[in-house]
């Protein structure tokens, strides 16, 4: 779709200058200087000829078509330049020319009319306020962001424009090679989603690479990313991650929420490769270009110094890579031979003194060994190391299979340049902590790739009755459902819920109360009270007749006396539940990305602990298990206590009904089971409180209070 | 008291050589390169000349005295070689020569040896197995580390000789000028607190540099690098901090520790800049040798384009450095000319087009304002910036007031190099991650420095009430304190204890029940159960006497069914002590750094959690109460519930108090308090349970019940 885009047969600069500085200028000597083989058309109403071209002074009376117009023109006069582009054909506008979106409303509303007009006559539109684009198998440099780089297989796009430039100079400086470069600007139209569709698909890029502000459309993103990200790696570095203050939020998911999660989960879900800072984004291309992904997270490091191999291993394991414990028998290869006196088997250390051989032999036995997935190779140069013959040495060694990760600490004279590394595929990195980052992120995105296909499951619910509870909630605007009705709908999705019944007089209680068999529990129910405990509305452990009347006269006296005077559905008189391990599930809808499901231990501290995991909807069993796996506390908590103690399996296919409720149901905004209580190993986990919040138009419950 | 070892009158290189390659002419190469102007003696029994100097065959028939010997013989004729040379007047030795303590048993009795030998004749000793050493006042380099370094503020050492030629080819890659350089090897004598003292007094060092594998000896460490600290800023990289497996405690304080978490501790106590990463050690001594500590937090971001600023912001919440907020008026000089048109206040947007005048305004203006506490200033090169000019203006308006760093995106071209900026005392780094992360450490260390001095409280206790309970339980090896008789030390310390009393029947507990008054508990009392309430040795909430008999038969009961059969002292009753706030305290004592404090949430998750302070005893009220502040459970706890409602001194009291008696008696290993109960604000809290670990030969618990 975007071939045009980046290969166009002819190109009209609108906007061209004589003079150099000018973008009108800049932009034409490169289109000139990259060697573009098509016809060039500088436009601008002085003609004459810049950079030995004519300057044709009227559009309309070029005698051709052009296939792509780019316009560097005053921004009063952007849409009659492309309406004139357009009338000659062209199938694709780039609008470097700022002071739209960016600049305010009046801006904006030109910059939504220049791409209706695009739109209008089927063409693609770049920018506006950008730096162009380049293809440098197409020998296009259509851009003021720089020289024509080398040519290679990363592509790069970025919604900052200096940054663009940023990203083309250091690709440079580390000698890689770029195919195509974007400078998206306010995406007007094309944006990151048309980009990832269309270079997942184009040959002559292996790795993607993007700075992003925000996202245009988010489960656009979420498809087209992970399409992109099965296909090669995606790396992209994300800002304005900042936490935005206190957020007005009903549930502990919501306070729970930060400003942040919904992308992490997002790329996660997605395969996306986060880079959390500039360097990283090319620590990580460059990796990535020239490396598989290990198949695991052993590494072996090899080092001529101590020190360094200590950083590294340190470094694994703050990462969470392993540093490779070779057995005896496989670590023998690396430390026979009379001429490797190893001191350790992992890190490898070859000594101060290492000749080539030496190094040439590690490297060999470890790429041989099964007992490593990845190999780090420290060069820390010292007065008898013959640099030079050390990277011969593992040049001529690698044999493609592992990922090999190359870091030199100090000097590097003698050494082969960048070139010559990035020739032989071998990354290399100026501490091992950056190499040891880079490596774990080729592990995470090695293991998203070889996951299964996501299965969801669909649990047999019934839906007919929580639609029907939700659809009286909204006709009657009750945002925010009590427990009664929530657990209702929470047991209509197949969660166990406590046998229970609202009821209206102590007699009626005790009447229940009978039935179900003490203990019980009585709690208000009232459309107006959120914190029920915190007003004295529950009461637990009953064990008597008498005690039921007493705390049901009680109870309604302290109702009564609350002021504004909440309205009372009646008293829910429920079985009380045996004490277990008290869990938070939970549901928060993302404006972007959709349902967002919690999880995390639960009881008081929830919300001052924050050690909680997030994963977007729907939820595949395995993901939802893994969700579990990644709050510090349940993790640690279960291999304290064993395996056996705690049934994973029920708490996990709660996460997936509940994730199945928030697909089925968008009018759902947030939602908490808080406490859900694990009892013994194979009984099902009980839902003890709970609460749902729906769209709708009543005032907030903080608001009504604050009345 | 090291001033002969770094600048001595005359050197005598012991296993000179001929031959390029060997460290015996390397190191001499460097003399003479160097130009140390004091006689220089290559001593070799093969005599003759080498790089213009004469041999001397035999020391001994050298005429005069000689100050310093450096040692590059083979490891079987160090000694001899060593003997020789004091005998001559050798003041200081440097033993090059490896193979010693690193290689095993044998190496380190020689090692010993030779330090034992220098000792006696009160001479110095530095190594074995180093690079020597570099000072460059003295035009001395007596190493094989690499050329003499430009001559500068900045001294390193290093106990890897590797990492010194790393450091020194870095600090030479960034124009850092080195005062001293020194290998420790493996530091039979001089080791780094000898040097920490010594370069602390070293005018010529205005920042210290050092790479450590582990430390000779923690208390005197803090005491050397507490005052050195105070002098100047001292940047340690410290390895080896991996977490070590499994370690058998006895206390959750014991098994919430680290292995890493004394060295942070004593690092904290101490003022020291601890970097992370070999990176961040010459990030950190580029700032801090050139620029002031902020005397805030807050950071003014100066940037020429959106996404490199959205960066630095987003680095700075990271960080918990403020992205500084200016009020309307404060921010007018930077806004309102027309030649600023920000867009925001801070990040302060000069725009891609900002002439070199905005730039120079902006900082200006900056260094000015009151509101800022550090300056960012961020420079992405694009088409039409002036990079030299911006460069020019930037310079001519620093005022040497607040902290200023540079980061350039992309290329340089045009930019003053390295040595301009260090000359002109501007530190630049490479991403904008990397400065706000030398920000945080340069605003720590101010604030460590900013500090009143520390005082300890010592509150008046019955010692001699604790040491007689202790010394009992030590005569009788009982190394794990019971509750009652933890609880009897605590008491004595001035904390809170329940009442209570150790009874023998059921009767003699009815009767003091009676006498506490309703409710009451009761704990089984007994050397051999440390886990009571697993194994139903607690009761709590007891109402009746009829309670209390039949609870203290059935607990009787539980016990003597228990294999082995536990000796039992009898039964705890202690009045019922009020729910409230629950908070682990606790002390473990570091090997190497002495009584550690631990503060944190406490209840049945502290040890899934995680989320523990921790702080090197003695402790002053105010290290107490930012041990309270540090964890992110409790402080997040306290806003939510509001000053008010959580009394922190007294937490802070009981700390300190923990503080004295783990001071008091160095054999307490291990403590807890957990919990330690927080009720109404005003109330003193309340000891729980707790329990003390003392230093015996008792076999420890876990080994009894696994006989």
């Amino acid at each position: 779709m975007l071939k045009h885009l980046f290969a166009p047969e002819s190109v009209a600069l609108i906007g061209a200058s004589h003079k150099a500085g000018k973008v009108g200028h800049d932009i034409l000597r490169n289109l000139v200087a990259g060697g573009f083989p098509g016809p060039i058309v500088p436009v601008n109403p002085s003609a004459g000829e810049v950079l030995g071209l004519p300057v044709c002074a009227d559009l309309a009376s070029y005698p051709e078509t052009i296939d792509q117009a780019v316009l560097a023109v005053p921004k009063t006069m952007i849409l009659e330049a492309a309406r004139l582009a357009l009338a000659k054909g062209a199938r694709s506008v780039v609008a470097i020319t700022s002071g739209f979106k960016e600049s305010g409303e009046a801006g904006a509303v030109i910059e939504e009319e220049l791409a209706a007009v695009c739109r209008h006559q089927g063409a693609r539109l770049v920018g506006p306020n950008c730096l162009g684009l380049i293809n440098t198998r197409h020998q296009y440099n259509c851009s003021f962001a720089g020289d024509m780089p080398l040519t290679g297989g990363i592509a790069v796009f970025s919604q900052s424009g200096a940054l663009c430039s940023s990203m083309l100079d250091t690709a440079a400086e580390r000698h890689l090679g770029i195919s195509k470069m974007v400078s998206v600007g306010n995406k007007a139209d094309i944006n990151e989603n048309d980009l990832l569709a269309y270079l997942a698909d184009d040959d002559d890029t292996t790795v993607i690479v993007g700075y992003l502000e925000n996202i245009v459309d988010g489960g656009e993103f979420i498809r087209t990313a992970s399409r992109a990200a099965a296909k090669k790696p995606v790396i992209l570095l994300k800002t304005g991650s900042t936490p935005v203050g206190r957020r007005a939020a009903s549930s502990h998911t919501g306070v729970l929420t930060g400003a942040d999660t919904a992308y992490t989960a997002a790329f996660q879900r997605s395969g996306i490769i986060r880079a959390d800072s500039f360097e990283s984004l090319f620590d990580y291309a460059a990796a990535f270009s020239m490396q598989p992904p290990p198949n695991g997270k052993r590494v072996l490091i090899i080092s001529n110094a101590g020190g360094p191999g200590v950083m590294a291993a340190d470094a694994c394991e703050r990462e969470g890579l392993l540093v490779a414990e070779l057995p005896t028998n496989a670590a023998a290869p690396l430390r026979d031979r009379q001429a490797i006196p190893l001191r350790e088997y992992n890190p490898v250390d070859v000594l101060g003194d290492a000749p080539p051989e030496r190094y040439g032999q590690a490297l060999a036995a470890a790429q041989a060994n099964s007992e490593v997935d990845a190999i780090l190779i420290l060069l820390t140069p010292q007065t008898m190391t013959d640099g030079a013959g050390v990277m011969r040495a593992i040049l001529s060694k690698l044999d493609g299979g592992k990922p090999i990760l190359l870091c030199c600490m100090g000097r590097r004279d003698g050494l082969p340049d960048h070139a010559e590394l990035v020739a032989a595929g071998l990354p290399e990195f100026s501490s091992p902590e950056q190499a040891v980052a880079t490596l774990k992120a080729m592990y995470e995105y090695g293991r998203w790739r070889a996951q299964p296909p996501r299965r969801i499951t669909r649990f047999p619910v019934n839906r007919r009755s929580a639609a029907h509870i939700l659809a009286r909630c909204r006709h009657n605007s009750i945002c925010q459902l009590t427990e009664v009705k929530a657990k209702k709908v929470m047991s209509a999705y197949g969660l166990t819920v406590p046998e229970g019944r609202l009821i209206h007089s102590a007699d009626e209680a005790v009447e229940y109360a009978r039935l179900l068999g003490f203990p019980v529990v009585m709690k208000v129910a009232s459309p107006d009270i959120a914190h029920k405990s915190q007003l004295g509305g529950i009461v637990l452990g009953l064990t008597s007749t008498r005690q039921i009347h007493d705390s049901f006269d009680s109870m309604m006296l302290r109702m009564r006396e609350l002021q504004p005077q909440p309205r009372i559905d009646g008293v829910y008189v429920e079985r009380m539940i045996e004490p277990g391990l008290e869990l938070i599930l939970g549901m928060n809808r993302d404006a972007q990305f959709g349902p967002m499901l919690m999880f995390g231990l639960g009881g008081v501290y929830v919300e001052a602990l924050q050690d909680v995991s997030f994963h977007l909807a729907p939820l595949t069993q395995g993901e939802a298990e893994r969700m579990l796996a990644a709050t510090r506390s349940f993790s640690i908590l279960r291999s304290r206590l064993g395996n056996r103690e705690i049934d994973v399996r029920p708490v996990a296919e709660a996460l997936q009904r509940l994730s199945q409720l928030a697909i089925d149901f968008p009018d759902i905004m947030e939602l908490d089971i808080n406490p859900l209580i694990v009892g013994e190993f194979g009984s099902a986990p009980v839902v003890a409180d709970a609460r749902i919040t729906i769209a709708c138009f009543e005032p907030r419950w903080d608001d009504q209070f604050n009345r």
